[in-house]
């Protein structure tokens, strides 16, 4: 598929790719907020997630500074509450909310596949998510990463290209000798326009059954049904 | 010795705290440059150690914009050679000596206390050494940081007060929840300034025999014989 050598580093997107963030939002708001509640906590995940994008965009495009994933988190779910009828929550239950994003389940290929590609790769996240949430999720699914790179280390969100370089740069590697991996294709694509080589995984479930991307969508150096059949890919 | 609550967060120092640099770098040095030149290797080693604080000093100042450790070490290593009569090195064999720093060795009981201490608490480096230079000593030494910390997260070197707050502050704690540990007293008095607990661990070894602080030479709220000894006292 590929004539590149194989890269030193591989950074990994984490929402969606590495984790099942929809159902474990769904769950810890549940937890959290009580059963009693007459909620849809999956739509409730998927409002809370819809906001993700926009509240980045603003930093992104230069119009606001750069603030940790954990505060536009806070933001967005306060814009949502109203919504869902949950406007009587105190700040400490909101705090608790909040930190369901620290709590998310990887996918379950994720913590054996990435124990395979350490033995031949160093590897970091390298995603919008903050440091306190990816030392969270390591902590929780028991992943082993070298280094956690992305949002808080380049002061900036992907898929603007200096937070791929900076992760390059982290571990004193041209673009080349990188590769990002991720579920979604637009990522990649950034990704490899700074020279970075790419791997796709298949996340067909991520916004529910069938809704996420069964391939890429453009081309990339390594595809695989998930990350244990990539890992293979890349020999480990 | 102390009333306070403990700390959910420890940062650690490594040149020197959880390292034998003055060993590793004479060995390397003398590894990669061969045993027929008649060069002192500790002297070597100590003469390049030498440049460390002044080489940061300017960055410190504002005299010059951040760069990471790496490229430091790189200019005082060329300031030092001729010293030794090194004037004939390619700059492969330069690039290589550099990173000498990446291979230090762990004092014996560092890997050890680590592990204990990592079941009670989140750790991380919080070193002027940068991010590839951390997650490498990590890989020798088998050592599982929950996050690596403090220059190249902090764009600035210890011990100026925003490096040990961007350290906190990537695990979204108040300076109060977190522990620097370090076998230098200047490095402690710096954190607590910003409101940090401290822990000492003696390395009377570090420059030599009986050259390195033997215990704290200010308060601390925890001083161990070594990092074993700490880990007791901090309940592990």
């Amino acid at each position: 598929m590929t004539q590149k050598p194989l890269p030193k580093a591989l950074f990994f997107d984490v929402f969606g790719s590495l984790t099942d963030w929809r159902t474990s939002i769904a769950r810890e708001a549940e937890r959290i907020l009580g059963t009693h509640r007459k909620v849809d906590w999956i739509a409730f995940a998927d409002a809370w997630r819809g906001e993700y994008q926009p509240g980045m965009e603003r930093v992104r495009a230069g119009g606001r500074g750069f603030v940790k994933l954990d505060i536009l988190h806070r933001e967005n779910l306060e814009r949502i509450l109203p919504k869902f009828g949950l406007t009587d929550l105190s700040d400490e239950t909101l705090r608790e909310l909040n930190l369901a994003w620290h709590r998310l389940d990887c996918w379950p290929d994720v913590p054996g596949a990435l124990q395979r590609l350490r033995k031949k790769f160093l590897l970091a996240p390298c995603s919008n998510g903050n440091i306190a949430l990816m030392a969270d999720i390591a902590r929780k699914n028991n992943l082993h990463w070298d280094a956690i790179l992305g949002s808080d280390v380049a002061r900036d969100f992907k898929p603007k290209p200096g937070v791929y370089l900076a992760a390059c740069d982290a571990f004193n590697l041209p673009p080349a000798e990188c590769m990002m991996v991720a579920a979604h294709t637009r990522d990649l694509v950034a990704a490899s326009q700074v020279g970075l080589q790419t791997g796709h995984i298949a996340r067909p479930d991520e916004f529910g059954p069938n809704t996420g991307e069964k391939g890429p969508t453009a081309p990339v150096d390594y595809a695989g049904a998930d990350l244990a059949d990539l890992a293979s890919r890349l020999g480990c």
